[in-house]
């Protein structure tokens, strides 16, 4: 498949999940969780779910909107509130993971040309990151995965694992340099009732992250490692003068400089005022297209008819040069993600 | 004194801290917590501080900031990361927060025209909330307190408090109706090495108490009560778009609408971008004029001179209309402190 209309960028959403999966999916997970309860019932085994089933959960969802927007291509991993880590069982954690990144696989597998896939890591409070790596290398070097998602709080909510500075993690980060694969920041469900999922953990996760990087020195040690923040960076963006004031006050370097050749924010803000301002306050060079339709928002502003997450019209609408409008649309993800360009250029894009 | 320069605003600094204590102050705390490690040890005494001592540590530092940037008055709350709700001792928490208390009272005591009190409560996780009401009718109708702040996570960043509109805060909620006090939405210190306090921790519970707001239908059942979230509503207004999707997904009601009559955010959001995207989000109505100093960061941006804090400099460069101008700086904090209006009032201001 050749890129159509000419010159035109091609449209990259890093930032897709399969929040449609068929139900029997689910009913897998259910499954699982009900024989951790009670081990007398049979092992369970990942649904098995037609080709069809699969194109149909897709074709009517995610990648219906995806050609309604104008966008030519989307990085796929499994529902992040569905990868649930706070289930403490490291069998259950590996089969489940393994099972959602075998569906998301498949959706890949039909829409090749649509779709490339972002891998769950099995991860599990206070757990060591061996599973992690083991699926991570599985699902990249055995079925073409470009990207993982990383939970630097597998305990939902709770905040018991340390920083992603910790050595604890090197393991996992050594893996993502040597697959020379990315990892989005990504929470799951949280399982406290102070910090709501969709409107607060999520966001909270990826400000607190941010400032874990600042006071570490993680990418002398790791230069080649890259960390996407998604939901535009949380907090991050619209504080950037307390981050840059607070390194001032803490002897750190100044973030702007220190992180951001290994940090990239992804355009998931849900009004032109929101995307205005992170494309004016971060470097272009560190911005990724992004949507995480069908995620946490539905339906449009009564006031301007724009569905909430048609990030693509407030990222054309921002006043971005062409050649910056293209690298965030297409040139910055074939760059973070190698795999994902070399996918591309295969396919002749 | 009555205000100078004919129909200027007054210029007032709705959030700042006593972050310059003298060491003598901090001494009494080291000894109630050696004391809750050593029982054996004497009871402390909170310190004996001179006026002179007191005057000394305001004037060269909040005091001659807020003259040298322009600010008239400044509402002003005991050390926001000192409050250390963590330490679980209700007797503890209660002498602390009456000596930190006591001694800000004595700063606007010194300094009447400069500064008025807002209270520190006495916390603990999973106390209830009966001291706090206490001191805090102690702090109002005894010495002229116009407001609290209020730390939805005392166990200091595990959040295991329920949140803001659970029952068991509501009879603080009708003393502060009572009393006619917002309370400021403020955490303490994290316990929690993944979410640093001025980095994470700070702007995720701004970001927290809006969604459990959002959730509930608090101000239904409290019409008059009035809550300040700063930091400039942490995450909340940069993704204002989330929020209102979020609404329309969870068939809640329109944030925009259901919470901007008891909700503010102040400006402590340190650079010209933020301010930007503050003041077109959100109603002029609903924004306080705060700077935090001497807060989270020090020093200027060395791009443009202009120090972090000095959030004035953004405010007036926001291109407010004039009457608009004039409620942020002055207007909107007089309506949501009224024993701040009638303090000044009676000063002829």
């Amino acid at each position: 498949m050749v890129r159509g209309g000419g010159n035109r960028p091609l449209i990259i959403d890093i930032h897709g999940h399969y929040t449609t999966a068929p139900a029997a999916h689910q009913s897998y997970r259910d499954a699982q969780l009900a024989r951790l309860e009670d081990p007398s019932l049979p092992a369970p085994a990942p649904a098995a779910i037609s080709d069809d089933a699969i194109r149909e959960s897709v074709e009517h969802n995610q990648l219906k909107v995806l050609r309604e927007r104008g966008g030519d291509f989307m990085l796929f991993s499994p529902k992040a509130s569905g990868m649930e880590h706070h289930v403490a069982d490291p069998a259950i954690a590996r089969d489940w993971a393994r099972a959602c990144n075998d569906l998301v696989a498949r959706v890949v597998s039909l829409f090749p040309e649509r779709f490339a896939a972002v891998c769950q890591l099995p991860q599990t409070p206070g757990g060591g990151v061996g599973d992690a790596v083991a699926e991570l290398r599985r699902c990249v070097t055995g079925a073409g995965f470009v990207g993982c998602n990383l939970n630097p709080d597998p305990s939902g909510g709770h905040w018991t694992s340390p920083p992603l500075t910790d050595p604890s993690w090197y393991p996992l980060y050594e893996a993502l340099c040597e697959l020379d694969v990315p990892a989005m920041i990504h929470v799951s469900s949280s399982c406290n009732p102070a910090t709501h999922t969709l409107g607060a953990h999520y966001l909270n996760a990826d400000t607190s992250v941010f400032m874990q990087l600042m006071r570490g020195d993680l990418f002398t040690r790791f230069p080649g490692l890259r960390f996407v923040i998604p939901h535009g960076g949380g907090a991050v963006p619209y504080h950037w003068g307390r981050y840059r004031g607070l390194a001032m006050r803490m002897g750190l370097p100044d973030p702007a400089e220190a992180l951001l050749g290994n940090v990239w924010f992804d355009t998931c803000v849900y009004h032109q005022d929101g995307i205005d301002l992170l494309t004016r306050v971060v470097p272009v060079a560190n911005l990724l297209f992004a949507s995480e339709m069908l995620g946490a928002v539905r339906g449009a502003d009564p006031a301007t008819g724009v569905a909430w997450d048609d990030t693509k019209q407030y990222v054309c609408a921002a006043g971005l040069a062409a050649d910056d409008l293209r690298q965030v649309l297409e040139g910055n993800a074939r760059r973070v993600y190698p795999r994902l360009d070399a996918l591309l250029t295969a396919q002749g894009r």
